[in-house]
C-alpha cells in the first residue's frame, strides 16, 4: 500500500529543476520528519541507467523516435518498480526529476509522436500511477536555452544537438500538460529569481503534505 | 513501397530454428534470383544489439516483465526502421529470426502479460506492418530442452536461468498463435530430423514466392 507522496519535477532545458531541487530539499528536512528520495529520470537504478546511456550516446544519432520513447518507458518502468514503488510504500516522500510529462512534452510535442499513443505507455509502465503533485518549471525558451550554453560544466549529450525549436515546441507541450490537469500541475515561473524560485516550489510542496 | 517479402521464423528455444535457417537459405539461393537478407532479433543493428546486451546480461536479474517486454519492442522498433524496411522496399526477400510472436509467446503466454497490451505494443512498433509468411518450428519441451542441454557451444544467457515451466507456456502460446492466424502462421513438426524440417520449410517458402 503506497503510504508515501510522489512528487514530479518537470520543465524545458534550463528551467533550472535540478538547481532548485538541491535547494528545495535540504530546506524541507528542516521542517518535516519523512524521509525524503530525490531520484531521476531516465536512470536511479542499474538497469535505468544503462538504459539511459544508450539514449544519450551521441554515436547514436540514427535512433528512430519511437524507438527513444519505447527506452525511456522501459527506463520509467524499471526505475518504478525497483526505486519509486518501495519508498512509497515505505511512506517516504519522493521526488522525481522528470516522470511522465517528459514524455509527452519532449516526445509528443517536441517529436510530433501521438499523445495518445505516449499516454497509453506511460499508463502501461506505471500501472496507472499518477503523481501527487507535479512542480513544472517554466521559462521561456530563449531563456532556457542561454542557460544551456552558459553552463560549461554540463556534458554535451546527443540531444543539446537537436534544433533549437524543440525547445520551444517541448515547452508548448507542458503548458498543454498544465492546462489540462491543473489538478496535479502547478506551473512555477522559472524566469525569476533562484531563491524566489525554490520559496514559490517549497511552498506548493508544503501545501499538498498539510492536506 | 515494399515490395519484397517478410519471412519470420518463430519457435521456443531448442526447436532448431536457427540451424534449419542456415541450411534454407543456401537452398534458396540456388533456386531465386532475388536477394536475400537474413538477421535476427533483438539485435540486427547496432542500437538493438546494445540492447540486446542489456536485456541478456546476467546481471540483471532485477529486471522488471514489462521493461523486458519494452525492451524488445524498442529494438523490433529500431531494427525495423533501420534494416528491415529498407530492405523489404528495395525488393528483397528478408527473414528474420524472432520477431512480434516472440513476444506475445515469451512475454505473454510465457510471463502472464497481457496479451491485448503486447499486440499493442507490436502494432505501435511496426505501424501495423505483418510477416507474409511465418514459420513456426514446433516441439515438445523435453526435445527442446534436452537440445539447448547437449549445445555446449552456446553461452548461458540470463533467459536461460528461468525455470523450464517456462519453456511448456511459450509452446502453447505459440500454439495458440499458430491456429488463431493460420492465414500466416504455418506449424512445422522440429522434433522430426534437420534434413526433412528444412526441406519442409523450404517448400513453404516457394511456395510464397510463387503467389
Amino acid at each position: 500500500m503506497i503510504t508515501g507522496k510522489l512528487i514530479t519535477v518537470e520543465g524545458p532545458d534550463g528551467a533550472g529543476k535540478t538547481s532548485v531541487l538541491e535547494q528545495v530539499v535540504p530546506l524541507l528536512k528542516e521542517r518535516i520528519s519523512q524521509e525524503i528520495v530525490t531520484t531521476r529520470e531516465p536512470g536511479g537504478v542499474a538497469i535505468s541507467e544503462h538504459i539511459r546511456e544508450l539514449i544519450l550516446d551521441v554515436k547514436h544519432t540514427a535512433m528512430d523516435p519511437k524507438t527513444e520513447l519505447l527506452l525511456y518507458i522501459a527506463a520509467r518502468r524499471q526505475h518504478l518498480v525497483e526505486k519509486v514503488l518501495p519508498a512509497l510504500e515505505a511512506g517516504q516522500l519522493v521526488f522525481i526529476d522528470r516522470f511522465t510529462d517528459s514524455s509527452v512534452a519532449y516526445q509528443g510535442a517536441g517529436r510530433g509522436l501521438s499523445k495518445a499513443d505516449i499516454q497509453w505507455l506511460n499508463r502501461f509502465a506505471t500501472d496507472g500511477l499518477e503523481p501527487d503533485l507535479t512542480l513544472y518549471f517554466d521559462v521561456p525558451s530563449e531563456i532556457g536555452l542561454a542557460r544551456i550554453a552558459a553552463n560549461k560544466n554540463r556534458e554535451v549529450n546527443r540531444l543539446d544537438l537537436e534544433k533549437e525549436n524543440m525547445h520551444q515546441r517541448v515547452r508548448q507541450g507542458y503548458l498543454a500538460l498544465a492546462k489540462e490537469q491543473s489538478n496535479r500541475i502547478v506551473t512555477i515561473d522559472a524566469s525569476k529569481s533562484l531563491a524566489a524560485v525554490v520559496e514559490a516550489a517549497l511552498q506548493h510542496v508544503l501545501a499538498l503534505l498539510e492536506t
